[in-house]
């Protein structure tokens, strides 16, 4: 077999025409092949299949003697053959296979999670990311990556921080990811004076915030209630008065749960009031920042030292697109790191950018890229429409709902997230439906706990191509499988 | 503007072509417009044309009010402009400035890091991951994703441990993850009977496991010296005698500096006599499993209890495509964890795969995919071959830097990394030439401290494609350079 090709060069682009042709064409015929937003028949069929197509690879050639010296040669698996089937046969068997069992975003049934469907303007852009493979780990290996994150990054923080002295923002994998550095920020701040931070946090904080202070060897954090579904002030008053040493407060903007947003700026006053810092998970609502109408809802948002972003919900960026923003790009020190072999000292004082201290991974791809290209090409507007767009939706879904006697809704939506449930069904009937809608292949619904304890099915709305009509058959859908 | 398109559903592949072609013309304008492996001017005229580029954005129209509620408005920056430029004029400019100021590892001259060129083959299979955007935190959002990760990382981690009981890997964002998680691992295995693991690694270990040391609390690794580039064992016999506690030892297969693989057996069995827990960072040298030739170079790799591996080295993928193996999956489970929304009880009971436990991540892209269509399309025998060809041009330039009497070869290659220099260069000789390099836009070499505590150029050969004369004009380039 002749050397594969590359996908960067002047030759790559040549390279990558007919393969992404071959690409396209299968994520084409696998969707038309699923007809609803995931396939039928529940893992045990998806599993099945994918098995089966990995097997069926070409026969592998008969078996060479296992060499010396790594024990036993591994057993021929359909994963990883012998002998290679080939670029085109590979991308169109393992792309009609994804695509045909993907749980597809895009499709306006599939409402279940903060699981964006890409635009297609940054995937498309992601791919460039791909074929060129900047990391940005040093300046060498990413000379306009490196300069382009350093640009977008601090515009993106200036949204958060309009009047920052110095705003900067940190790529990472998620809001998982952004809420484990501002956990850790916080640790190392007050760790270099012997202190531990204890993290405070609403009943309806994400789970990685728990997880993260597992991780760093922190205190596990102190719950406060969240009886309507944001963090009750009276009791977070009492609890910050109990305590004693540093204190790191996490606020939700928009929760996972029913994407309601605390009460940020009566947060930062009792913050203030007791010394505590404050770090805001803005994970699913920080573009209102880009709304004009609906900006006002994050009110306080830059009185917290930290604030987590993640335009892989309501950015509509491909995974991956999370970001840590603060005022002040001095509070990043902490994370100041030296490796000799990419940031040197003789080079760094000879003008080589430092990028080490940006992230704990080491080699990282530019996810900036793809945001970049999103923010120029729609703009403030454009963004600012399409977080609109889906939040009323979210809006008319809670219309339907109240007009239909046999559905009971939660709240009215705060974001674009709505819990409804069918009336009287218990939550072991409520969670039935969500599993039977998906083992059909007809709906993606989530569920969540209301704030009466019970359990509610889940749609959270982020395709803006949803019409009125799809949300009727949402509901329809459910309705129909209360019946059965 | 009208609600721009989605990569996902069946009319995502239409509205991507176009996109696409504008990202592919792109790609091949800005790459002939650098010429060079990367942009003359160093990282100042780098990041001026970026900014320029950002800046030059279409002017906004006229700045509203401030809405209330959010103090001051964000001033205008070039990078997030209030009317979008479109599509495809966001998508050329973007994708050339990113083309055009690439280190652009599929240039010959571009050889400084583990900083792989990715097949065409691979950046095109990650187009259908970006497009689908399937999510593994839950199966509802990646059903056969879900199972591809399941079956393909199984088959991975039976590369390593081909008699482990039930081999399994994780996928991360690198070999950085991969060794923060060994170390969590240890962590958390002592942990329980309270007590705190202590690391001991090599002084060529990678900067990476220091800091996961820090990241997870635990103390600082004791270094073990490694006066030839690889662990020295009496020392390390030495050190495992005079410490208490649990350990962990951490080998290296493929050091970042010179390649150098640690003699596994011997260490895995001073662990044995010492009681001591291995990890092995195969980050590098990993895939040499795949060359029936080279397998043998990492004889005992098998005794660890977890193994970095990391695909977009020796593997070609674009970032990311990391993994931590193990024999055996049941050393997973201290990662084991609950949200209420992605695997309640009830559900995992009801047959759905609860993924939550295989990352600290929560949304996490499959990188999977691209690495199981290039696995699929090349077979074992033929990424074997890339390892091999990569690995044998090492050693052909080794030979043709020992032929040139201004040159001194620091070792013979063990991989595919060559360190060599100018005969009689002192260590800032050596470090100028790698920027005036650099800031020419020639060539994108590394730096390294060799056996002798000197500093030395380093020469990372993952192209493939790279030919005996390429790597004569590499050569030309640093005698050119010296003489200036």
């Amino acid at each position: 077999m002749s050397t594969p090709s590359l996908a960067g060069g002047p030759a790559g682009p040549d390279a990558l025409r007919p393969l992404v042709d071959t690409v396209l064409d299968a994520l084409h015929e696998g969707a038309a092949a699923r007809v609803g937003p995931l396939p039928p028949g529940g893992p045990a069929a998806v599993t099945a299949h994918v098995r089966r197509t990995l097997a069926a690879a070409p026969a592998p050639a008969p078996a060479h003697a296992a060499p010396a010296g790594h024990g036993t040669a591994p057993p021929e698996t359909g994963a990883i053959p012998r002998t290679g089937t080939g670029e085109h046969e590979a991308l169109t068997t393992l792309t009609r296979l994804l695509a045909y069992g993907a749980a597809d975003p895009a499709h306006p049934h599939c409402a279940a999670h903060l699981h964006t469907p890409p635009l297609a303007l940054a995937a498309a852009a992601d791919l460039a990311a791909a074929a060129l493979n900047p990391s940005l780990d040093s300046w060498d290996q990413a000379p306009a990556a490196a300069a382009l994150e350093e640009s977008v990054t601090r515009a993106l923080a200036t949204e958060a921080y309009p009047t920052g002295p110095d705003p900067d923002a940190l790529v990472t994998t998620g809001g998982t990811e952004a809420n484990q550095l501002a956990l850790l920020l916080a640790r190392e701040r007050h760790g270099r004076l012997g202190a531990t931070v204890q993290t405070v946090c609403g009943a309806g904080t994400h789970h990685s915030v728990h997880r993260a202070a597992w991780l760093l060897g922190l205190p596990e954090p102190v719950t406060v209630p969240a009886p309507d579904g944001t963090l009750d002030l009276t009791a977070l008053d009492a609890v910050l008065s109990g305590l004693r040493g540093p204190l790191l407060v996490t606020a939700t903007a928009g929760t996972t749960d029913t994407g309601r947003i605390d009460p940020l700026t009566e947060i930062a006053d009792l913050c203030d009031a007791h010394g505590a810092d404050l770090h805001v998970d803005a994970a699913y609502g920080g573009p209102l920042l880009f709304s004009e109408t609906r900006r006002h809802l994050l009110a306080g948002l830059d009185r917290a030292r930290t604030v987590t972003f993640d335009l892989h919900k309501l950015g509509w960026q491909p995974l991956a697109a999370g970001l840590l923003a603060v005022p002040d790009r001095a509070l990043l020190q902490p994370l100041a790191h030296t490796a000799d072999y990419l940031n040197a000292d003789d080079d760094t004082e000879a003008g080589l950018p430092d990028l080490l201290g940006r992230s704990l991974r080491t080699s990282r791809r530019p996810d900036i890229f793809k945001i970049a290209v999103t923010l120029r090409a729609l703009g403030r507007t454009g963004l600012g429409a399409l977080v609109d767009r889906v939040c009323d939706l979210a809006q008319h879904l809670a219309d339907l709902v109240e007009k239909r006697p046999r559905l009971e809704l939660h709240e009215r939506p705060a974001l674009s997230t709505v819990l409804f449930r069918p009336a009287g069904a218990d939550d072991t009937g409520v969670a039935a439906i969500r599993r039977t809608l998906l083992t059909e292949g007809r709906a993606v619904l989530g569920r969540a706990r209301g704030a009466d304890g019970r359990l509610w099915l889940k749609a959270t709305l982020l395709n803006p191509h949803t019409t009125p009509d799809d949300l009727a058959q949402i509901l329809n859908l459910v309705e129909g499988s209360t019946t059965r």
